[in-house]
């Protein structure tokens, strides 16, 4: 049985997650908050979530599971067998996640804790962002996936790093990285009816109260 | 036949260049300096080096090129067969790339460039850097590689982001990243024998004036 270690708030335990359901593979979670615990940090040396606990032992790192998922064969495929138009969602799952996600990541802080980014941080993150969303709208091919006629991976990214992007920039910058993209805001919606999304999403929403309360102990400790 | 777009001082570009002299391929190299045209632009979305030009077409992202090369199944294998032995050089190659060189990266302008990095971003690396040397203690095999007894991809990401990320460490912030590490020093010793290594290292420093010339030109323009 695998077990998938995080909690239901990240976007990257859900990416993990939205892939086991979408493969149709048994798979238990269980509920980490304590990231910097000796326990945790021996399965995932850089405290970060998801971890996917195996029988051969723990995977960090949430484009090493999701590799590793595939490389396990079983269920419905998440990448295309040809390497050529493999490489061509793995280019951009990565684009999706360095350009997009990491910046927007940079800014969570402000944008939904509470705190404060260094003016510094935050327009590095905006220049970042917008450049981001250009090589999107450049590799994307929104056909009606964002790799061509399959559901894949770098529908996964997409999905949980554009939302919160886009919130990001709302937010912190008044930009709307979409309101020139209607091929992305149409496949959000798209994906977003997906009953495996819907369930991922009333999971995190169950769960936020809980973990926002934890963020708030964690920042008043 | 391969060819590998780019530049020899970019240390991404050299990762994608010693796996293929690792494995054997034949390739070509094409030096591309101006990532800002639309011509490289419409090969690599986001404007970054390297850019894989194959028969089917143009593969950019440095991790989906190196994936894409093993998929072809030519040459020397630099990933384990195994599904979980694999996972586990990944999650290396991710741990190494996302919290160590980008860190690093962060802070290039500054370190080797004459430029000037804010000292909120500056402080932001130091503490991600310690994090991810932090990481790769805990996760490293260093047995004697850094997956353990084979040479793999992730051995190729350390060597092309500790160095650097090492003299990130002391010009910026007086650290010494490896003085308690030396299973790492050892390693990058050993890597430093491999005559690709050597051969990679000797074009980039034949390329370090032009293109240090062309980074001036570019500030001044």
């Amino acid at each position: 049985m695998l077990s998938l270690h995080g909690f239901a708030v990240s976007n990257y335990f859900n990416m993990v997650k939205l892939a086991l359901l979408e493969k149709g593979l048994p798979f238990e979670e269980v509920t980490v908050f304590n990231t910097r615990s000796e326990a945790f940090l021996a399965s995932s040396p850089r405290g970060k979530v998801p971890v996917l606990q195996t029988d051969a032992g723990f995977i960090s790192e949430t484009s090493a599971i999701l590799d590793y998922l595939e490389d396990r064969g079983e269920g419905r495929p998440l990448l295309p067998a040809e390497p050529y138009a493999r490489a061509q969602v793995r280019a951009l799952m990565r684009e999706i996640e360095l350009y997009i996600e990491l910046p927007a990541r940079a800014c969570y802080p402000e944008a939904f804790f509470g705190a404060q980014v260094d003016e510094a941080i935050k327009a590095k993150a905006r220049g970042e962002l917008l450049g981001g969303i250009a090589a999107l709208k450049r590799h994307g091919r929104f056909a009606p996936y964002v790799a061509g006629a399959e559901f894949s991976l770098a529908d996964i990214y997409l999905l949980y790093s554009l939302d919160l992007a886009c919130e990001v920039a709302r937010k912190l910058f008044g930009l709307d990285l979409l309101a020139d993209f209607p091929a992305a805001t149409e496949l959000l919606a798209r994906l977003k009816q997906n009953p495996h999304v819907q369930r991922v999403a009333a999971d995190r929403e169950a769960q936020m109260p809980a973990f926002l309360a934890m963020v708030k102990n964690q920042r008043q400790a």
